[in-house]
C-alpha cells in the first residue's frame, strides 16, 4: 500500500506531512524555508524532509506513491513548473522535474497552495460530501479556488480565481499586485489591520490607542482587532464590519459565477470568526439571487493548519493514479 | 452517418435545424412558439418541425442520431427538465422524456438557451480553436457560460453564470429577478433603451426628441440609440460608454473567476458593436490583473442567429456519444 508525501511550502515555512493510502495525516514536520539560499537548497531540504519522515515510520521511498506540493504564487500543474513566486522568489522552477530526480524518480505534483488548501478541504475537511467546494483563504492576502466533483477549475493560464484583485470603487490603498483598491486591500489580514491603523491616524478613539501607544501602533495584527472586538471596542467592530461588507461583495460575484455548494473560509484572517462572518453573511444575502441563498452553507476550514498538505498529498494520489 | 437535430426555442420563436455528422447546419425552419396552447402543444409543434426538416431533406427519423435543445431559463441537462421559465411558462416539464417519447425513442437533451449558444460558438464560431471560451447574450437579460476544453461549466444546481444578477451600488432600477440595480438593468437591450428613455424624462436634449415625440417614446430601442450614436448624438454616446462601463465591471469579476482566452459577445445588444465594445475594453483593463489582459481577445458572436440552433446540435452529439 503506497503512501503519499504533501507538502506546504510558504515564503516562511515548510511543513512537510507523510499521508496513508487513506489519506489519513499520520506525521509531519516544520522547517525554516530559508528561501534566500535559492530554489536549489529549498527543493533539497524537503527531500531530506521527506527521508526524515519516511524513517520515522519505518518506510523506504520505494513506499511512496508519489508527492504533492503547494505553492504560493503562479504555478502551471500540467508541466509541474512554479512560474511565479514572489514569496519564495522563484521565476519558472521546474519543480516536479527538479524534486523528482532528487527523489530519484517518484512523481511530483505540484499547484498553487489555495487549489491544494481548498482540495484538501474538498477530500478530507469542511467541504467533505458537497459536489461543488468554493474554498477562500484569508491571510496576508485572499485568494479562491473551486474544486468541482473532485476536480479543481483552472481556466486558461491555471489563473482563475484571483478574487483578491478587482479594485473596489472608492478604494485606493496600493495593492500587492500594482492595482488601488483591491479587495486584498481590504478583506485579508493586513487589510484589517491597515484599515484599523489609518483610522487611529486620523484620531478616532480606540483601546487599541492604549494597546499599541505611539511608535508600537505599527505593530497592530488581525488578531488584535479581533481581541478589541471582544472587548466592545467600536472602532474594531467598525472595522471588522466594513471588511465583511466589502468580502460579501466579492463573494456575491463569486457565487453567481461558480455556484458554490459550500463556501469554506480559512487563513489566519479567518480566526476573527462570526465576528467577521455575519455582518458579511448579511451583507452578502441582499447581494445574490433568492435561488443561491438557500443554496449554499458557509463554513470554517476544518485543517486550517494541514489543509495544504493533505490537500497536496490527495493531489498527488489523484495525479499519480489518472 | 448520424443526422442532429438543434432547437433553439424562445419566448416568441422556435428554430429548429439540421445538422449533418460534421455538425454543418443544413438546413433549419421557425415558427411562432405559441407558448399560450401549454408545453405538450408546443413540444408536439416541435417534433412536427423536426419531421418536416427530415422530410425536406429525404431523411427518415432512424437517421436520427440525438436531438438538442436551447432552452431559456432554469434546465437540469442530466435530467433534461426545464425546471422553470419565465418565457415559456414552464416549470418541471420533463422535456427529454416527453420529445423523446412523441419521437419515439430520438434522444433528447436540453441545457439553458445561454449556455447552447456559448457550445456552439465554442464548436463552430468566434470561440473555436480556444482552450477556455466565455459567452455572453446581451438581449433582453445578459447572461453567462463557460466552456473549458469542450465542457460546459455548471456549478451547483447548474446555476453558475448568472452573470446579469449581481446589484451594482447607486442603480435602482428594478430587474426582472426582483433584486434592484443588477447588471441586467443596465447592459442589455432593455437596459439601454430604459436609460435612454430615463434620461429623456429628465429633459435631456437628443435626436431621440425628434424621431419618438410625446408617448412615441415608449418606442425605443437599443437599435435606435445605435443609430442615434452614429448621427452624433451625445446622449446616445453617453448611454452606450455608460453602459459599457458597468458591463466592463460584471467582466472584470468574470475573466478574474473564470480565466477565459476568448470572450464571445452575442445577442441583440451587441449589434452596437464597437459603440459599446470600445468603451467597455477602456474601462475593462485597469479592472483587471496585468496577466490577464493580454490573455484573452474578445470576439463578436460569428453565428448570432445560428448559434443556439448548432450549439444544441453539438452538444446532442456530444451527449449521445458519451
Amino acid at each position: 500500500m503506497s503512501h503519499y508525501i504533501g507538502v506546504d511550502i510558504g515564503g516562511t515555512n515548510i511543513v512537510c506531512g507523510l499521508l496513508d493510502d487513506q489519506l489519513n495525516l499520520l506525521r509531519k514536520i516544520k522547517k525554516p524555508t530559508g528561501a534566500a539560499n535559492g530554489a536549489d537548497y529549498v527543493l533539497n531540504l524537503i527531500a531530506s524532509m521527506i527521508d526524515e519522515l519516511l524513517g520515522q515510520q519505518g518506510l523506504s521511498r520505494s513506499e511512496l506513491g508519489a508527492v504533492g506540493m503547494g505553492n504560493p504564487g503562479f504555478v502551471d500543474p500540467i508541466r509541474g513548473i512554479s512560474l511565479s513566486s514572489a514569496n519564495l522568489k522563484w521565476e519558472n522552477v521546474p519543480v516536479s522535474d527538479k524534486l523528482g530526480v532528487i527523489l530519484g524518480g517518484i512523481p511530483v505534483f505540484i499547484d498553487n497552495d489555495v487549489r491544494m488548501y481548498t482540495y484538501g478541504e474538498a477530500a478530507r475537511g469542511a467541504g467533505r460530501g458537497f459536489d461543488h467546494v468554493m474554498g477562500i483563504t484569508l491571510g496576508t492576502g485572499i485568494a479562491a479556488a473551486m474544486v468541482n466533483k473532485g476536480e479543481l477549475y483552472y481556466g486558461s493560464g491555471f489563473l482563475a480565481g484571483e478574487l483578491g484583485h478587482v479594485p473596489f470603487e472608492g478604494e485606493s490603498a496600493l495593492c500587492g499586485c500594482g492595482m488601488r483598491g483591491c479587495l486584498e486591500t481590504i478583506a485579508s489580514a493586513t487589510g484589517i489591520a491597515r484599515i484599523a491603523r489609518e483610522r487611529l491616524d486620523q484620531g478616532e478613539p480606540s483601546l487599541l490607542n492604549d494597546w499599541f501607544p505611539g511608535e508600537r501602533r505599527s505593530e497592530i495584527t488581525a488578531a488584535d482587532i479581533s481581541r478589541a472586538y471582544d472587548e466592545g471596542d467600536a472602532l474594531a467592530q467598525d472595522v471588522l464590519r466594513f471588511v465583511g461588507q466589502s468580502l460579501a461583495k466579492g463573494l456575491a460575484w463569486a457565487i453567481t459565477l461558480w455556484s458554490p455548494d459550500v463556501i469554506v473560509i480559512g487563513g489566519g484572517a479567518a480566526n476573527a470568526g462570526e465576528r467577521l462572518l455575519a455582518p458579511m453573511r448579511e451583507a452578502l444575502m441582499p447581494l445574490i439571487l433568492p435561488m443561491y441563498r438557500s443554496r449554499f452553507v458557509i463554513r470554517l476550514a476544518e485543517m486550517n493548519d494541514d489543509a495544504g498538505v493533505v490537500g497536496s498529498g490527495a493531489f498527488a494520489k489523484a495525479r499519480a493514479s489518472a
